[in-house]
């Protein structure tokens, strides 16, 4: 299928145009300020000397190249020419500072001029990739080639270390990427290199654990450097159960299934399904959310979704949704937009307060304060933090965000010859070309009437029928119905909403006996605000009337129904089961607005009866 | 009351024949044979030099001391030469070895000879107390007073330290437990000099932070020695919440309720009160388990009972044991003796495997066996063992079981004037004195009937109805129900025992739309081996026929019934409420005989309909 670029969408109304005007007017500046506070825009300038604050940290350039990447789709959206000059600066910097030979690290000129590509554990090859998209990027808005120069140049040096002379301390990138940004070089410049690069580094994978060996005894400290933790287990197309970083893994499978399409790669294109099932069917909290444990913020074992212990960074999400996208490119199928929109409801927004400010980095899918505070001490359990924050010592959340949220335009629609793919239900107009345009009308999510109008000619859509809707009428394969629609004549789309109680298979020990509550494609919470505290207690009454209002404090939507709590005397501890209960109102939130008040108890399972 | 020692008492049959049959013939022995392997017998000799293996640690001495008490007891029962050798051979070895001031402790005699009594957190009075009660034992089963003697010159020399020069480096004990054994000597011997340095120590606790302090300047590094933590944050009586590592705290109280008695001092009758209230109300696992914390092995925050995180020391329960036996004799109410039955049936006993070998030290509450694999590394919670070991680096909890199985007769009966109180159902007689006899007949706790006999005479008896019994028609008053015995004409109580459900109240929120099975005194639970895995989805069947049997391989009881767990289809991991469930056939064991096949999950809070 042929992608549909985000420069050809506009989100014009609803529920995303408000996320996207938040985004710019508040969060790439919010996340500048955080980066220039902490010094990793001056990092760039190289100049950095022992015993001067913020010394560059190997994975600095990285966060700065995300937020550059993002900031050039804002701005691209809506010119601002303040932003223009910080965009500009920042490249005008990374280019006056790359060296001779390309190479460009802010960590390793200032501090670390010696040991280029000797250590498989200092992301330089995941920040030069990040260089690559925010170029890429900046290319794509402006025509302008100086900064994807730049970036060949880089690619070249990269080729000559890695593939030529092959004199690196390791042979692949230890947090994968550059796998990733080289096949988008190649989309944006056609330059077989960059294809090749990409290819190298990804048959080159768990071949010779060489430079594995190496940096474990440059790190001997950092007991978590094992094959499995940074995927170079098993050569790529042997994979097929996903292990280890969870960020790095599903970047990693990204670019394989981007490679798999962009080469007929059969192999490839095996592991990436296996793995795709490996993750969804497994591995993924009901949140989509990936990613179990803060230990290596890894993939653990099969169903292990403790939501209490569960790390699920937000950039895991995100890179779930890049997998998600290369392999709809491959196969129309809505397992994988399905995924994408559990993403983005419950996740991607989740990570990001209503103020647009602050973000979580892990993901908590349920928080019990208590429990930070029963116990303290070296070995004290650290439980996923409750609220919000504006930067981390590793910032590398916020700026995925900045980039997503201009960019989600690509996620809507995609080709296959004639035939368009609707697979994002967002108010607005994609250009289709050949003078056609297909116009998207809808309320989206709050209610799943959509209408739809193709000007310019008659086209065939195929329209994805989201698969939390279980009452629709419409004929599908896999998970799409076909539309035609009339030049000029509307056709309305409608997927009822209700309110939906879900369960986990028994294997995720931790929901047995639960629910989830999901209106639409967004996850619905309790807060201990709204409802009091021992969430846990309540149980819901799954046939009573079920209404929606609006939080008069959040300004986001309400489920209000009826609930039974347990009622014990004072003292008693223990009781005959069926004593007394009580009947009480419940106020769900989208599990997005949680933690915008303050720390609390945060519930998304339930008790249902 | 008078408490009834267990020398007046003969466990002649039934249950807890068998475990004091066990205890005497392998436990004693095992815990002898594990400590003697790792040194703790050679110890004694105070002839440790450095560069030699084993050397004496700091609480060791009191690990042998119990485990003397015990075996003191074991060979009171039943004579045993080989046994009474080791007995006196230890003996033998504290007293040769004990210093011209009476001072021993086999660590700072042997590394640490001029830092006597300057290190609140070195476990020097609390080892001392552990002789006491060793030689309070002794005494006792022999009328020999060397021992005796040993630990009164010893007492001579703590008051001379403590009291009249006060040269020492702290004012009270940082690990408690001298306080209840010097009650003890005073029992023995009526010497007010062991009451009053037990009032002592009472008295100056939480008054001055000196000791404590310097014990934190010592290890900077221990960060959990804290006011609270050795229960020196406030003066006792005005000690209201149960707070810090859970075994001193229990000991304390054990000391403060003893001292109430003897005293009748009502601020500290009070505070136990208290005490007593909070730990039961607030902070007992429902296996009367407590101290929920690893971190301090410590009380938390009230109802902070998580089984999976629970730490429960088996010591913590003894203690519980010995402080509610101690309210019990101030105030006779069923509310103790209750709790000393459920500590009993559920942590007493789930603490030693069926073979009498091996120990719990943290009773989990709950196994899943992938959390202990499901991430590793530095920050990797420590979850609670899953299966017993014969010994640890601090096996203080094997010798405690020692010296408590022999002992059990002291919790049977006890005299109000000429009333007779009956706590504990255990089969035997009790010598009441003046040519009485109590015969109690009953397989407790396979069912409920217990038939009482008096022989030499009449007598009132108030007899405990067991708190799980809620079905009896027995007129009571605090728990105890009158009963006029005819001299040689049996009476039988009937105490009907049913499957019960218990719920546990909203706070305790990992229980929340869960119940514990109870069969009379003792708590059920379902094991994977014989249930399947995911025990957590399993919905038991309240109102099924529960049928009791013997386990095939385990020989203990168990309870069959009907339950439900869920389908799922494969590759199944999220559905809509209500899909396919099958019936099936639960198994559930006493709690105390789990782990005795190999590591598995296992669950006490079910789901029930």
């Amino acid at each position: 299928m042929k992608h549909i670029d985000f420069s050809n969408v506009a989100i014009t109304g609803g529920f995303w145009k408000k996320r996207q005007d938040l985004s710019r007017k508040t969060t790439v500046k919010a996340v500048f300020d955080r980066f220039t506070d902490t010094g990793r825009f001056a990092g760039l300038n190289c100049d950095w000397k022992e015993g001067k604050p913020n010394a560059p940290h190997v994975f600095w350039d990285s966060d700065v190249a995300k937020w550059l990447e993002g900031a050039i789709y804002t701005n691209r959206q809506k010119p601002n020419a303040s932003l223009e000059k910080k965009i500009n600066k920042t490249i005008d910097t990374f280019l006056k500072n790359q060296t001779p030979e390309g190479y460009f690290n802010s960590h390793f000129q200032t501090q670390e001029q010696d040991r280029r590509f000797t250590d498989m554990d200092k992301h330089e090859l995941y920040c030069a990739g990040h260089w690559m998209e925010a170029a890429v990027a900046h290319f794509e808005a402006t025509g302008d080639r100086r900064f994807l120069e730049g970036l060949s140049r880089y690619t070249d040096y990269i080729i000559d270390r890695f593939v030529v002379k092959k004199d690196t301390g390791f042979d692949v990138p230890g947090h994968e990427e550059i796998e990733l940004a080289l096949l988008r070089m190649y989309d944006v410049t056609g330059d077989e290199k960059y294809l090749n690069l990409s290819l190298h580094f990804l048959n080159e994978r768990g071949i010779n654990p060489r430079g594995l060996q190496h940096a474990q005894g440059l790190h001997p400290e950092r007991t978590w450097i094992t094959a499995p933790y940074c995927q170079n287990h098993l050569p790529v197309r042997e994979q097929k159960v996903a292990v280890g970083h969870a960020v790095r893994a599903v970047y990693l499978y990204t670019a394989m299934a981007d490679a798999a399409a962009k080469t007929g790669d059969q192999g490839l294109k095996d592991a990436c399904e296996a793995l795709f099932r490996d993750i969804t069917e497994k591995k993924m909290f009901i949140s989509g959310t990936i990613g179990s444990s803060s230990q290596g913020e890894a993939f653990t074992v099969d169903y292990d979704l403790c939501n209490l212990l569960a790390y699920s960074e937000t950039c895991a999400s995100i890179g779930l949704i890049y997998f998600a996208q290369k392999m709809l490119a491959m196969d129309p199928d809505s397992r994988y937009s399905d995924v994408i929109e559990r993403s983005l409801y419950n996740s991607v927004l989740t990570s990001t307060s209503l103020d647009g400010k602050a973000f979580f980095y892990e993901n908590p899918q349920e928080t019990v304060p208590y429990l930070h505070t029963r116990d303290s001490g070296k070995s004290a359990i650290k439980w996923p933090k409750m609220q919000r924050q504006e930067v981390f010592n590793c910032s590398c959340c916020p700026p995925n965000i900045v980039r997503l949220i201009p960019s989600l335009g690509n996620y809507i629609a995609s080709l296959d010859g004639d035939t368009v793919y609707l697979h994002q239900y967002m108010n607005g107009t994609v250009d289709l070309g050949n003078g056609k345009v297909l116009k998207i009308d809808t309320k989206y999510p709050e209610n799943g009437k959509i209408t739809l109008t193709v000007t310019g000619g008659d086209a065939t859509l195929k329209a994805r029928v989201p698969g939390w809707c279980v009452n629709h009428g419409y004929e599908t394969v896999k998970g799409y119905t076909t539309l035609n629609l009339k030049d000029g004549r509307a056709v309305t789309l409608n997927f009822p909403m209700k309110v939906r109680f879900l369960e986990a298979r028994p294997d995720a020990i931790f929901n047995c006996g639960r629910c989830a509550v999901q209106y639409g494609p967004v996850l619905y919470c309790a807060e201990e605000m709204d409802n009091g505290k021992n969430l846990r207690d309540l149980t819901l009454v799954a046939r009573s009337r079920w209404v929606k209002g609006i939080h008069p404090e959040l300004k986001v939507p309400t489920l209000t129904g009826r609930a039974f709590r347990r009622v014990f005397a004072e003292g008693e501890l223990y009781r005959e089961r069926g004593g007394a209960v009580e009947e009480t109102k419940v106020t769900l939130i989208p599990y997005y607005a949680f933690s915008n008040r303050q720390a609390n108890e945060m519930l998304l399972w339930f008790q249902v009866k």
